[in-house]
């Protein structure tokens, strides 16, 4: 298997060197499936692309399915978030570069002999989300190959092409090729390990309800002389309005948003079992205290949240002017759990804003709003994914847990909620029970400037899978549509 | 008179094609310097740069300046603030622009003709602060040598090079030229007229104290999914902060922010004198209510004020990315009276963070300061400018108000303090006292984008500025060091 891990790593390098951002370029996309897809070919499987307008999905699959053998889908994504190279650490993110853990730049060439220490780490957008675990996937049947082994489930692989942004069409390309796809498990390669960086498995994510928010002040800029302490001020509104979204410990306070969760024993004694080290986790990221949403990292991770992605009014720094801004827009991205559906909070946040004294507009003030209406706001639509949880006793995830303890000889840590979405939803319409396998190190800088991914993970990953493609897999008691 | 102001149209036009932001080149501003010192020569004025580092500011006089007459020293500033040209409804801020009351472009011959109406309104960058008053003080003194006349004052002029923006050397450059400069009297030709578009005569100005303020997160943007409940969000946290600083009126907050702020009888007056009409206001602005910091628009700018120039977190639009950012910062600009100058209003900002929880730092936080302290923001140490206030019943408003009177058959508007910041400081060194004389029309977008300059108020301004010149100037009452 170490043979066949090695040969992979070229691969990966060579996907990283493809720009990813499904919102930026389509083309580039079609150039990550043509790629991926001819890959899979060139190794024996088969693979095709799925027809997905200017963004094709890529699905691939073992050779010789046996009715014999139960069926898995592995999905993983091609896709990766947008980039501000100016933010990173290296020529390009398309550029991988290999590091020490202390930051020293290496040779690539140290990377693709097998020489890498498991402590060093490629840096390039996608190192880690999502690129990483679908060559894992390729070096693990690869390594199958090699050994001259049959896996013991059938495998199939759908990779997405717009899971970071752009339309969330997964769904329709599942209905589309229903047969193609079908499945008794659904594994989703995606998110990080947990902190401890010990092998990990997760039964459910949180969903996704995001909207922009954007407060209006005058109808343009004015000079803050002679208008200062008269024309309401628009970042002085938002402000005060975002304020009243959370308490001073981060607890949100729109009524109603944590109506209905409620952790079970069994939950609470996964929670008491994940091995955080909450000091460790604080040190590392670099904060004195966390939010106090939660009585732990889990439980907080377990509640939904409201979080502020991203201000903008007018300008700060060299391009400052002495004005009211006309203007100021939040993007706020909320995070939900199965008892508090993305529609609910999305409501549940508008109705919040209207009960502090705002009228809602259809993008920019009319004049007759303007002239009527003392705060002004404009709430975009917003969408949402829902939150996932497969039971906590589902033989699903109990065939992971076998196989992962059986490889690496210690029990997974085993996650009730992680944090993050994953577009499971558009794979529900299989009505096969869903499992998420995270096989990247935490500290990846997962969606921001220097992604990357640790080497020993890439290479305990490949071990994780090649592990679960030989474990058999009975489902006799599971519910199939839970 | 007529034929010197159309005479100078053309030059207003020329003065406008040169770009004048000092922050983005220093080059620009001393061709501004270069073009206006020949300009004033060519017509037989004294003029000369007065050396300032890479950034001249420019002295032109009158001839022939007598003993027997009282020195009137004018000033106005050739830079103007930075501009965002893609918010523009035209190719170029640098390119004028003529067009009707109603917005449609017009020949720019119509201009140059001396055929544009009143109403019609010319665009560019600085078209009304601060190029306007400088061509119209040339196109005054033109007419008076055209009609053989001798003004009844010495008339010397100061060209700012720096005002809105770069560092502020007034001070210096007036006291390095303080012979040269001496006057009995300071007209500074800046901001804008009453709204009423009356003659306006104005007393003072408020300063200004600005800084920057940011909030600091975790040591890097996080995931929101990941983190979201559990590190805390540096733009929630600046939002929540901010709110601190006014309540739902717009009235600032901070403690001792307003003491000492009071108005005695003949400023009460002077108030109730302004035929304001604030509906009329909000109806321009577009504002449905005014914030409640005064019970009338003069009262709200005789206060201090506290404003949000810009804020600024991540990404919001196509950019935004789903992560915790990991700083969020806010441009703030405070306004203040004679009575909180600048240095108190920083320190009270200062105190009220600090009494909000938060511990300041020095720039970018150290991992120490990191692990410690669970609220870390930065404030630049900021600068201010004071206020200024020339008594109410001081001979220099007398004269210009008399002059005014006169040439416009009716009072000015009698302002106590403008809303804006004009750097009078420099030229506190003089002696002199100091009134404001503003010539362009209110709705000029100053310091925004389209900005423009109304014609009849042009026309005006050269009536306004010959009838001065030829006005005596009695200061025998006068107290020198108001």
């Amino acid at each position: 298997m170490e043979a066949a891990t090695v040969d992979s790593l070229e691969e990966w390098v060579a996907f990283l060197r493809l720009p990813n951002v499904t919102t930026q370029s389509t083309a580039d996309i079609r150039a990550n499936a043509d790629w991926i897809e001819a890959e899979f070919q060139r190794y024996g499987y088969d693979a095709q692309q799925l027809a997905d307008g200017d963004t094709p999905m890529v699905y691939a699959a073992w050779p010789d399915l046996s009715p014999d053998r139960k069926t898995v889908l592995f999905y993983a994504h091609m896709d990766g978030q947008p980039v501000h190279p100016e933010e990173w650490d290296q020529e390009s993110p398309w550029s991988p570069v290999l590091k020490t853990a202390g930051g020293d730049v290496l040779p690539l060439e140290r990377l693709l002999k097998g020489e890498a220490d498991p402590d060093d780490r490629l840096f390039a957008r996608s190192a880690a989300d999502d690129k990483a675990p679908i060559i894992m996937l390729l070096a693990a049947m690869n390594a199958l190959q090699a050994e001259g082994l049959e896996p013991a489930v059938n495998i199939k692989i759908l990779l997405d092409s717009h899971e970071e942004g752009g339309p969330r069409t997964l769904g329709d390309v599942v209905t589309r090729n229903a047969g193609l796809l079908a499945a008794d498990a659904i594994v989703m390669l995606d998110g990080p390990m947990h902190i401890s960086n010990r092998p990990t498995v997760v039964y459910g994510h949180r969903g996704g309800a995001g909207f922009e928010l954007t407060v209006f002040g005058a109808r343009t800029e004015l000079h803050s002389g002679h208008y200062g302490n008269y024309s309401p001020n628009p970042a002085q509104l938002l402000a005060s309005l975002l304020s009243t979204f959370k308490d001073d410990c981060g607890r949100v306070t729109v009524e109603g948003f944590y109506d209905g969760v409620v952790f079970d024993e069994e939950t609470k004694a996964a929670f008491a079992s994940v091995p955080d080290d909450e000091a460790a986790i604080n040190r590392r990221i670099g904060i004195a205290e966390a939010d106090c949403v939660g009585a732990s990292y889990q439980e907080a991770i377990n509640y939904p949240s409201f979080n502020i992605a991203g201000i903008r009014s007018a300008d700060v720094g060299a391009s400052r002017r002495t004005i009211i801004p006309e203007s100021a827009t939040a993007a706020i991205g909320m995070r939900t759990v199965p008892a508090t559906p993305p529609q609910r909070l999305l409501s549940l946040a508008r109705a919040h804003i209207q009960a502090q004294g705002y009228h809602l507009v259809d993008g920019v003030p009319t004049e007759e709003e303007r002239q009527t209406y003392p705060r002004l706001a404009y709430m975009t639509k917003g969408g949402g994914a829902p939150a996932l949880q497969t039971p906590l006793t589902a033989p699903v995830g109990n065939w992971i847990v076998t196989s992962l303890t059986e490889t690496f000889g210690e029990a997974p840590v085993r996650i009730p909620l992680m944090g993050g979405t994953v577009p499971t939803s558009g794979l529900r319409a299989l009505g096969a029970p869903i499992m998420l396998l995270p096989l990247v190190n935490a500290d990846n800088n997962q969606h921001a400037a220097n992604e990357n991914m640790r080497i020993g993970n890439y290479y305990a990953g490949v071990r994780a899978l090649h592990g679960l493609m030989l474990t058999p897999f009975d489902d006799s008691t599971e519910e199939k549509d839970n």
